[in-house]
């Protein structure tokens, strides 16, 4: 997806001029990965022009595996974004109908082979929300990667501007999700994409985590064959200043809440799930204490609000220092 | 419609970065009858969002009228550009499918009120060739125009990137042009639009002005309601360098041509029909003499050549130095 | 009034560029009237140059009326600015001297004209302090505004370095807001414009909110034609973060006193004024309730502190949601 | 002068950006010849504020002497630009008006001290068409050098847009170039600073040496203490494309004309004749050979069309090298 | 090697900016290669830091095999580049002393590893101009090719601001072009890489093309086993003009020499022998017919002279197009 | 020393473009103390390429004095640079390894000229982490001082990644320091640049400042000539927000400590210590009261966190409001 955003933090066409960049949840996770140390691969579609190979260089350029890309459409899919500041949010407009992914259905990839040789899967809910191939496709995908054998983690990604094909986010999302070994949400996801509902309120200020506690709970009740929830718990005082933590629940595991990072001069916060998402998969992966996997995804994605784009472009030794104690963001020479 | 440029003479991407501004045929004629100093509108339609808005207020800040705009659809038209250098053409990449324009059709506009007062229409071939609704849309428009008094040009504008849907250009220019009263066009135009072949190589150098004769003949023998016709002539060389004049003939009048101007270190070249067809127009209505109004088109294209976007940023006066003969390019201080 | 701003935050002259862009207190209340959707008319006198038309275009594409524009002297007034950052102010270098403004008198504008269909007239305290022959021209523009029945609101606006022509604000001040209804200032303003004294010192911390109520009273007494008089509370703790309410009576109403919005990653203060001064008259129009009014202009002119340049770029929609209380800054997807 | 010009061949305004560095007559001769390794200084007025302070650090960077100046006044002069590109134009719009040195006058510097070493000054007729005192002040200076047995030149410089404070150019410069050692100007220059007219058609492409040859006679004849007299001939076939070449007559001399130089993608013209003026002074006093002398203007000003800004930033290698014949233009690796 | 460029055509330092890309005479080849379709990797040694590791990401992006680099060493070399126009040359300051590359030597790299299914090596004269243990590499990177039976190709490519370690060019070139199968070189490159003179005037306008027969048979004669030699002609008229050709011969084979191009508004002439080195190896294993892959290598390089930046960002598509005789450069929509 | 760093906050290569400056202990400290009004000189090799001059042009312009820097050697040292934000740190990499001051020892300046008429002589401890003959000229360089009467200040700067030639750091610095009057560290630079250990905690909160009171003692002790010792203290909440402060102690005077500053908003810590160095050596020049010396130098490099770059671009009056208790940011205009 092409991402377009208006310089620094400028209101849309203040300057005649975007920041041309490219991102989308999966890709945002298979290049975070890849910069984390694993081969990861990025599975869409693209069309067959000068956009849609751009799209596949720029993922390229952090070694990710992109020969599983399909070429076929006619459009990449393209999401303006202006920068917010203090009491004024960010800002999205999505262009995203009729892109090459929003085409495809199921029958178009060769889940066979993409799936030899792998171990993980993810996929996000915002694939299903934007077309009924799409969202045929993202089950089969998710189907086929059970049946071989791979491990399953989804974003459940709640997209309100997008659902528009006539089927709602639960009618869909809580089908795909029974296959998902590994639940990744934020409170609003779950109430929204799976329509469990918690009464926490989104806007306010301290967050009470025995709610979160119920919550993971609920999740994993609902969904028998999912292994691990976790949520990220935002704190948003402003544009630029959030609180960001998360929790985690294995099935038959302790509720685990991660340490609280108060992140005070956000430079983007647009990629911030995904970031999270892939610095978990990491940690499940890399430390046998799930403590720590959360620890991990928590300041790999605490990392992210400081580097512009969707990408996040950090490496296990800057997260590890992040765990380790160090925030003091003092000069490295 | 939103233009998506690469800075300089990059290629795309080269620079995570577009020059970001708003062009497309009808605009574009707006925007240089309004720097000529004539009242004009721009009719079209564009979502309700940001970007629709920000297409509206900079086509406003010319001090063309804006009022006549439908806002529907979900869509602003997109199409990335890639400025080309000596040997290597100038690449235009269109994204234009789901456009707010090409979803309306006939009865969507309230022509009664919309040429109220007004006297001269142009529309572009382009139009038409976005979908069957925008074609039925254009011929609705122009019948109208006709029917309430008001004076019709088109530019034919081949693109053959866009007519994909199941018409071919000819089928559906030839009733649209039926009633148009000064058609504008290229060669190939005539060729490819309206289906008129004449044997002139478009990529070769020196032009053959006899074929042009024929070529306006044959156009008005088709279309006896036209009563002008104006070709351009433009000669290749490189990216950077053409040769450029025009010709014209009215019913019942001489063909005529004009100076032939040598623009060595083109800006930017997109629009350059455009601002042809504009200066045209206030050609036709400035000056008796149609040497003068065919002159004025013609100098008044050149120095949109100078200018960097789609827009023709020139003044009359600056058009008529010009066509007074002062191309030195001495700097004016 | 043409401003050139460093980039960034950089002092004058680090990078040899300046960001050009048009401001000036009637322009800045114009274009946010116009965002919100009113009718609004900016009434000046610009060079007929390059630099006066881009002027009156950059107005015009937010939809402004600049029909009423006088096109005469020489210059465009101009005011570099260097963009602070925490212990290091902001600073401005005046350059107005000579601008067509300045050479204006009375008798050069056509109020009869102007005024027709008028509902209010907004000015400020800038353009008395400009010359003798503005001063003029500001009382003639206020006394025409009241015979024509037109609501007059004037921000007093002080600027110490401009008061150069023999006079002192307060001398010139206080003839002229005899013939206001409603009166916009800060402290400092009503102290060195009106010669009114309070003493809350401006550098410090806390606000005691008593002195404006205090403060406010002293002007209505003094101004008995005023009807209402709206005063803002800036409290600077450093360039990038301040805390910001007003306050507000209406003659025979109470004191009311706003929210407060702590702003802390500021974005851009120059026209914060100006912002509340149009927030406000939008709000005095568009809410019975006097509260409601002010809440309006103290959000309104909060958002102003999160977008680069002198103009207010937001819609009546983003205010309101930001004074029923959502300034969480949350991505708008 | 600060110089204000629009990025690119951009149009006034296109984006929201100036570039913003330094230039001006006597500024551009003095960074000139220190670039050439000759000790020299700038003596003009600027204002004390951070405008005035930026304009001297910029000349300083050259290791130009700029203890002589004067802080007074209250502004920099300004001169917007636009770069043209073939067919049209570069335009300059000045603002020069109440610039610190326009208020100067005689009696405002100390010539004794300024001369005090000194073996050269260059002056241009910019200075006396901006105020009469400016003007008085441009003769005190001229004489008092003069009598200090400091060698004088003088560049005519016509700036038709300037002088309006009721004298006519000829009637001040007249006076002024009675004590000029060497004279250096253009065709239109000796037309219209100093009243002298021929006939050659400054539009045209080829010119008629032989013209050249009688205008300079000419000179010397009416100014009979000048002792050499230099004119640049410009060839303008557009904004891009230039011819260029000069001559020179000493005092008793043969007429000489140099190599020519043709000119096919400039960069920046402004600044053209202050380069040639100083790399003729430079020539003058490091050639005994007169051809050399010029041949070395006429290079060294050829150098100056690739150069972007007012400043000549070269250096005597490598006007030397074109001198010498290479101007092929090949990397230097 | 880090590539640090003025941005447009400033000179050093206008700016406090550089555009920092990466080239150099191997990387260039392999990418252009890539873009070519074919599989290319990249064999150098780049240090274990974040610049290291951009240079590696960003000819990944290409597609390249990034996997054989060696990360050892201390710098990334740097040039820095200044761009030339008309008269004035572009300037090259190398600062390549200790790079990495420069401190390996034989022994360093397990070419049987490299040479595993590949089919051609391209080295330039470049690498061991940097030091004995990078010519003494250069050796033995050839010689093991040759014993792995790969095709090798070298551009000897002369530059006389390396060759600073005591030995000169032709005592080490010498040797190691014994075991080159094609021979890349311009006029320049065969006399002071191996020491053969003729004696064309490298400054000059028109070629004689029959010296360049005569060059070639003498290539071919002193090195018995090369088996092609390739010789660009270039001919500079200036900074921006240049006549663009070569001619090949293969062993047995005729002279042949290519269609000439006239490249007008040269973009970027850095790495264009590059260009032609990669259009020649992909000619010369896509066409059997040796005009053809000529005639590519110079559609090739010429385009390459459009396009900022090391890298040639070309298709086959898109010379081939050339290559069938569309230069002019007309817009493709 | 050339800077290369990131536009904005971006790492290495998100856009490919450099901001390119000049910076490096010494040379900040000569601009802020010609910024501050004094006469100042720079000392320093340089290459006698483009890139040494311009590194000299660019001190120059502050006033500077170049004459007596020696042009030799073949490379101006780098640092690239990445700015932080929030949790992630500034990251510094070096490549200063060959750079024309690395190559210098003792005998290769006339220090007998150059303190001629000098009071004051500033070192820092990078210089002698450089190479073994840097270290020796450096040694030089302070008993040359102290043998003409001359200061020596010297900021005892640690930088782990530069001592690399064999010796560690305390082995050099602790005989330099010997010939030092005031000596300038922060509690890192005690500790690993003399081998002067205390255990406060860099990476945490609030400081203790009795530590740093027996810190002062330990090294006034240690080094019975220096007179003077000041040390700052940095408390590191993220990369936009520290604290600041610092203390000072005289022989045989008390212990002072200064205001402490909250800075939140950091725009480029990179520089801070030497606007600190640079400000106590005007504070101890301009007043008599020790505590006011301190608190110009803690106010000055306070602001110096307001500014890109590594130059502390700040005037006198500027820092003197800022200790006169004026923190609030507020708009000078």
């Amino acid at each position: 997806m092409l991402r377009l955003k208006t310089p620094g933090h400028e209101r849309f066409f203040q300057s005649p001029e975007f920041e041309a960049t490219f991102g989308g949840g999966e890709a945002n996770v298979a290049v975070a990965l890849s910069n984390y140390g694993l081969n990861s691969g990025f599975v869409t579609a693209l069309p067959d022009n000068d956009i849609g190979q751009h799209a596949i260089n720029e993922v390229r350029r952090f070694g990710v595996d992109t020969s599983m890309i399909r070429r076929s459409g006619d459009r990449v899919g393209i999401y303006y974004l202006e920068s917010g500041a203090n009491q004024r949010p960010s800002k999205v407009v999505y262009d995203r109908a009729g892109s090459s992914i929003c085409e495809c259905g199921p029958g178009d990839f060769d889940w066979a082979k993409i799936y030899e040789g792998a171990r993980w899967l993810h996929i996000t809910g915002i694939t299903p929300a934007l077309s009924q191939t799409a969202a045929d496709l993202s089950l089969e995908c998710v189907k086929e990667a059970k049946k071989a054998g791979v491990t399953v983690s989804c974003d459940f990604n709640y997209r309100g501007k997008l659902w528009k094909y006539g089927k709602t986010a639960p009618e869909v999302m809580s089908e795909l999700v029974k296959h998902v070994d590994v639940g990744i949400a934020n409170e609003e996801d779950c109430q929204k994409s799976l329509g469990i509902s918690v009464d926490v309120d989104v806007e306010a200020g301290e967050l009470d985590t025995r709610k979160y506690e119920a919550l993971s709970e609920k999740v994993l009740e609902l969904y028998p064959d999912m292994k691990t929830i976790a949520i990220t718990l935002r704190e948003s005082m402003s544009a630029d200043r959030n609180g960001w933590s998360a929790c985690l629940r294995e099935r038959g595991g302790d509720f685990k809440l991660s340490r609280r990072y108060e992140i005070t001069d956000i430079i983007d916060r647009v990629g911030g799930g995904d970031s999270f998402a892939s610095a978990l998969i990491y940690g499940l992966n890399a430390y046998e204490d799930r403590q720590q996997s959360l620890e991990f995804a928590v300041a790999g994605s605490c990392l992210k609000h400081s580097i512009l784009g969707d990408f996040n472009r950090v490496t296990v030794d800057e997260v590890e220092k992040l765990m380790g104690g160090d925030g003091s963001g003092r000069v490295q020479r």
